[in-house]
């Protein structure tokens, strides 16, 4: 059987589809039965005219209908969770009680219902009212549907359909054309089952939501550019990124892109000595959380080498040589780490514990952790810096606080930046000449913490400089800023009170609302 | 003689200049004394080396001390006002008394202390706090120095050095490196010297400001996508603008860029009928002003033809026919509204009134104002969206509301779309059926009211979607908002109060700053 997309406002049939895709359950390295269509450009073309025409109905239906819809969508989650974590079990072999039950579903959900409280606010539009010149100005919706590809780590949390990219742009009332990872179409097809019943309950435009499973990556180019598209929204791999991007931005349509980060982890000495062997275990942690598959993973690890290293070398190698091998998501999985393994070894870096072996059916990967000297990583920056997505590390060890600082000055844009210092002050100084360097280099800079966990929370910053991501100033996650991703700024000069969005008439809508009035911030209505 | 660069922290002699150029007065069309040096990338790469060093030491200096040179810099302009207003009306041909001394100077001081008031008061920055999770951002430099490129028609406002976006990159604690526009290269050497004096006086590293006058459209494309730019902005033509953002894009280097808008104006039936005469002077003098070399100028007037139209065609044509010739920036100016004139005619419109011969010396265009039915208009709507810069205007005559909304449907990105309608309620309809089509392809939505006249609110903006600008989101005119273009997203993860900065720190570091802090605007400080 092959499943039907959700174009159009209906469950029908792909058009003239270019073929077909299998999910494959990794922890036996079989194909799920039941088949996905690879769209052609057919199916895209509808969306897109269904997804402008749903554009203005979207505004027009407000924010309380549309944090109604996000609510309902989660509660529909939960009440398909058992559907949901078993079929996200089956596609990415991620654990169902420790990660998909208790971790992500909840996270997932969470993040709708932040984002439904902020539609019900308003304050995420910035309103903006100047009562003497009598120019008011807000965010609004970016003027047309938002393209949304899901990478294939997260099935719940940044899936397509309901997750990260996808709450931030429907609740900045834009329609989303949402591609599934091909890792795990069941489960985007069940998200969006349970979106598609949320939309008709609230009463919001049923193409506000669409569903394709795969297409070419000239097609996915044609989507991002296409006069119709307001904005997308990719997490994935850099290459794809970049090609997409490329597509984007010559048209002048906004893109946001993850694309790739391997988290530096700055050990400085004092805390080395002061709780070497604690960290050494936390790092390992975050190095194989979820098979080490986190865009947050620290992939690079720079301390100061040396007999002072407070245990650290002995305890996360005795980790990684302990660490048994995990399911990873696919077969492509398995091959990337594969490559980066041999691309480590032929610029020098050497094996410092774990492989081996990776016994047991389907795809898995044993924990490794890589070795270089500062010196030698220094001579090939770029080179070193290409990510493994999985557990795959590199330790770089630095003779003092100058190699570090060379090392710190050689990092491309990060997601995240880590430094570990100790409690005892003897680190200040080489913390002060290695922030500067970090904090332009990082879109989140964290100290005495690895990196792997990103709260939703309205403070996180999940972005970075580029080629982490596109732009500096945004991030994915954390409600209301990821949602102003996908927000146009709309001002209005000399427009009557009755032709105004409700956030910019003299009252306030909500009563509670946060505007900015003649510079000062205000719940007050005017006048 | 050949003026120095101020490149390093110094003023000295270009290095390896590619050329040199003069300056051209446009009332007489005759060069002004004094050479002027097109730098070659020698000098380029050495602003950029001066500017990624200054770049640390601006961050740290702080907002005060900004905000103190900002103030300084401000007061320096008012110094010199003569010099620079005589240099101004020299190099532009714009009236002295009553649009740069009266006008322009003001509205540029005043923006310079507008932004020294929002570095004081640091609500810009967005500082969002969770104590719970002690995940602490706001925005911050955007980590290296600022590109700017200015245009020719505000030789204060929108000046390199000085101006708009110079202002807004320097507040958010950037250093720039600034490119004169060859039009007025004296007037810009005048305001960098006030710079100079402004970060000396209030301490801030000498290199923060740079200035060269002019290089290679190559070295432009070198400079905007170089490893060591934070972000880029530029005010000018398409042509030039894409090859810009095409460089930056590549790069992953933000550039905002603003490079054209004709600004439609749509005359509903009942807005002709109770006050066309009175709309059509409005329009004529708005299509004019500054010689129609104004960003927000009207290039399209779409309007209800017929006998009710209240006597709008009438007014505005006798004006435009009244109209005497302007002397305009300079000889490109007077080449491209000819070559606007040639395809407006080619495309099928016919000459309403205006034009003929522009007496006098130096370079001057006669307004002209064209018609074409809108028919004709929608059989090739991307030609006839082709700006002329300068003051000639292209009325559409519209059978009815549907041809109307027709043209709305068929506009490209812009700055500005306005609507003229009735009081009496009689074009509501029709208001409500333009208005979604021109809400997503403007940033300003004018009711009743001309473009031209573009006020440094809060509330303004001053951007628009693609091609009118690189981004809906963002507004170069406008502070606080101008100033979140130039600025990076930092979070702090579980970082000690002693290491953040003071914006984030638990105590509000003004007393008065507006921070989100655990999801409330508040001005108090924590714990």
């Amino acid at each position: 059987m092959t499943h039907q997309v959700l174009v159009g406002g209906r469950w029908r049939d792909a058009k003239d589809p270019v073929g077909a895709f299998t999910a494959n359950d990794p922890a036996q390295g079989v194909p799920i039965p039941g088949e996905y269509p690879i769209s052609s450009w057919l199916d895209l073309a509808e969306a897109l005219a269904a997804g402008a025409g749903a554009a203005p109905a979207l505004a027009q239906a407000g924010p309380d209908r549309i944090a109604g819809c996000l609510d309902a969508l989660a509660a529909g989650l939960e009440r398909r969770a058992d559907a949901l974590i078993d079929m996200a079990r089956l596609e990415t072999g991620l654990p169902a009680a420790s990660r998909l039950r208790s971790s992500e579903l909840p996270r997932t959900t969470g993040q709708l219902r932040q984002a439904a409280a902020a539609c019900r606010d308003r304050s995420w539009t910035r309103a903006t009212i100047d009562t003497k010149l009598d120019i008011r100005s807000k965010l609004g919706p970016i003027g047309g549907p938002v393209a949304v590809m899901g990478p294939s780590n997260f099935p719940f949390a940044f899936n397509a359909v309901g997750g990260g990219d996808f709450v931030a742009a429907l609740a900045a009332a834009n329609p989303v054309i949402a591609k599934a990872n091909p890792q795990s179409p069941g489960t985007t097809r069940i998200m969006a089952e349970a979106a598609f019943e949320a939309l008709s309950a609230s009463g919001l435009p049923a193409a506000a939501v669409q569903l394709v499973y795969h297409f070419s990556p000239e097609d996915a180019r044609k989507l991002v550019s296409h006069p119709l598209i307001g904005a997308s929204a990719f997490t994935g791999g850099r290459a794809a990124g970049l090609g997409l991007k490329e597509a984007a931005d010559r048209a002048g349509k906004p893109i946001y892109l993850e694309m790739s980060s391997i988290n530096p982890v700055f050990v400085l000495a004092g805390a080395l000595k002061e709780r070497g062997r604690d960290i050494a275990a936390e790092l390992f942690a975050s190095c194989t959380l979820g098979a080490g598959q986190f865009c947050t993973k620290p992939g690079l690890v720079i301390y100061q080498e040396g007999p002072g290293d407070g245990g650290l070398s002995e305890a996360i190698e005795a980790a990684f040589n302990g660490a048994p091998a995990d399911i990873v998501l696919g077969r492509g999985v398995v091959r990337g780490l594969e490559a980066g393994v041999e691309r480590l070894k032929k610029l020098g870096a050497e094996l410092a514990a774990g492989r081996g072996e990776a016994e047991g059916p389907g795809f898995r990967f044993r924990p490794a952790l890589f070795r270089v000297p500062a010196a030698r990583f220094l001579k090939s920056p770029a080179e070193f810096q290409v990510e493994s997505f999985g557990a795959v590390s590199l330790a770089v060890a630095a003779k003092d606080v100058g190699e570090m600082t060379a090392v710190a000055a050689a990092l491309e844009g990060q997601l995240t930046a880590t430094v570990f210092s100790a409690r005892d002050g003897s680190d200040d100084a080489a913390y002060a000449v290695l922030e500067p360097l970090l904090r332009r280099r990082c879109g989140r800079l964290l100290n005495d913490k690895v990196p792997t966990g990103v709260a939703v929370s309205p403070a996180m910053n999940h972005g970075g400089p580029f080629p982490a991501t596109g732009h500096p100033g945004f991030t994915s996650v954390g409600i209301p800023a990821a949602m102003t991703r996908f927000a146009a700024l709309h001002c209005y000069d000399n427009v009557r009170q009755d032709r105004l969005p409700f956030e910019l008439r003299n009252e306030n809508p909500t009563g509670r609302m946060w505007r900015l009035v003649d510079g000062e911030w205000t719940q007050r209505s005017i006048g």
